[in-house]
């Protein structure tokens, strides 16, 4: 299994099963914000002092308001990652259960965990225990309906149960976090890198009522995030122009790359804007000749016909993976 | 119990203590090099992208011939003080006992654990299970001599046990990591921030023998650490000339502080280059008399008597607080 079917983003690995791949390249193996936020606006960063405790109380601060919940109800973690990877400090009743497919790494953390289909979410809360899942899903960008979201958390509650929802792709749409609407015991997690386009960051946030969150501030300690995360993240998230405008760009550069796909005859699926998903008998193939072309997508070992396409970050790309796919 | 109780570093709170002191700040309240390794020199940080794999796999690396064991026993972790509230994912033997005074963490890590003093480490050392200790310890810089590590970590062994030692402050000494040194099951951890005065980067190692560290590989995930963390850190481990140099100047610099301490009538302790431990009756008074002055020292809610003062970074920052001890 190459090195692209765990994560997105490996480059490196993809130079050295492509050397002979027109460099740079296109990575396009990722949900990646391919504009970020300019991160020198920050102003310098200070490395030499440990992370300031009243600069983590204003960024959480500031992403709450984003989130639309009270301060106390964000927990800055150092990227989802580790935040989804500890989630066991928050005691979930179990039975735990996680949408698939989605996300590797839910797999990696339900130890005792069973993958469910999304189709069958409502029956499963009637069971009580954890559901876990993400919204927008990944990565074929489904997102559940409202209605159904409501329906779900409902039926949770009524059975003591906890819902969890991974909104990493969440910042895309223009709402508030599912803790602040629905009922019952929620917790959400949200990601830093993926709309802000500052993946390197590692920063992210774990959602839910004060209470809840205590046995996760208390693993991670004083201080969980570094430095630059505490000064750039508070600067972006205060960027109202820049998250509306960036927002409508990534719709419309969604749409752009849907148009292209479709008229080299692919038929993209989903709903996030930061990746697209196909299927096709060819995935594997395809996802050979764009490697050697020098455009990284992310295939999946486990549905050898998908293949998910990021955004390209400017008309270059566009053009250099529309003239790729035509080659075939 | 002020701020400055739980953890060093807390300028902000001081200054709401203290509005009229003069500014700015003298910071003493850390064991943090007060003149870090210039960060700029590790050229830009590229936030946009995820932490690259092969960049971790880099730093690890060389951060192991820094401490002179294999790549594969050194996990990189985003600060020691998560790395220290992760221990429990390497499901150590039980009991846990820790040595005290010591780091505040020990004692909020282990739940079920138990304080000893480091005059009985032998004895608690035959009875097997976990040993924790820093070498050289914080508060008061005592460093254990080479001979009681080994008879402790020999006594360990033959009963099964595991030996931790947090080496947060032993870049200072020129030495290899213990667990290049010892007989047994033995577990460091090493910081980056406190030697390299870079602790805004949240940058630390839990060293050990690769099998030991699996499970907490697998709970931190792809991308333990931040991007800069991975520049940064690389250069800096490879700064050999730097290194040398900074280990002489901290020993000199902590001899300064030795003299001038002495002459104001203090008497201090320790072997850590980084900070000294003064002992008197009246260190309550003593920490509000500097913190008058704009000087943050670092007083124990559990040890009245004592002050931990750190090391100034140039002449203004000896003077300043040579003239402030005068005051009294």
């Amino acid at each position: 299994m190459g090195a692209w079917h765990h994560h997105g983003g490996n480059v490196g690995a993809a130079r050295r099963r492509f050397p002979d791949a027109p460099a740079p390249w296109l990575d396009l193996s990722t949900g990646i914000n391919p504009i970020p936020w300019d991160a020198a606006r920050a102003g310098p960063i200070d490395w030499s002092a440990l992370p300031d405790a009243q600069a983590l109380a204003r960024l959480e601060a500031e992403a709450a308001q984003h989130f639309s919940v009270a301060a106390e109800c964000v927990c800055a973690v150092p990227g989802t990652e580790i935040g989804l990877r500890l989630l066991d400090t928050l005691a979930l009743p179990a039975p735990l259960r996680f949408v698939a497919p989605s996300y590797g790494t839910y797999g990696e953390i339900a130890a005792a965990g069973r993958p469910i289909v999304a189709d069958v979410l409502e029956h499963e809360a009637e069971q009580g225990g954890t559901l876990l899942l993400a919204r927008p899903n990944n990565p074929d960008g489904e997102t559940l309906a409202e209605a159904r979201l409501h329906e779900i958390a409902g039926r949770l509650e009524a059975k003591g149960g906890v819902l969890v929802v991974d909104e990493a792709f969440a910042d895309t749409l223009e709402e508030s976090t599912v803790v602040a609407r629905l009922p019952g015991r929620v917790i959400a997690l949200r990601s830093f890198g993926k709309f802000f386009g500052l993946a390197g960051l590692r920063l992210g946030f774990v959602i839910a009522e004060a209470t809840l969150l205590a046995p996760l501030r208390r693993q991670l300690g004083s201080w969980p995030v570094n430095s630059a995360a505490l000064t750039i993240g508070l600067a972006a998230y205060r960027d109202q122009p820049w998250i509306g405008a960036t927002r409508l760009r990534l719709r419309r550069s969604a749409a752009r790359l849907d148009v292209l796909l479709r008229r080299r005859g692919l038929n993209p699926v989903g709903e996030c804007p930061l990746f697209r998903l196909v299927s096709t008998p060819d995935a594997g193939a395809l996802f050979e000749r764009l490697g050697g072309q020098g455009i990284l997508t992310r295939p999946f070992a486990y549905a050898p016909h998908w293949l998910r396409i990021g955004l390209p970050g400017n008309d270059a790309g566009f053009d250099r993976l529309d003239r790729a796919l035509a080659d075939g």
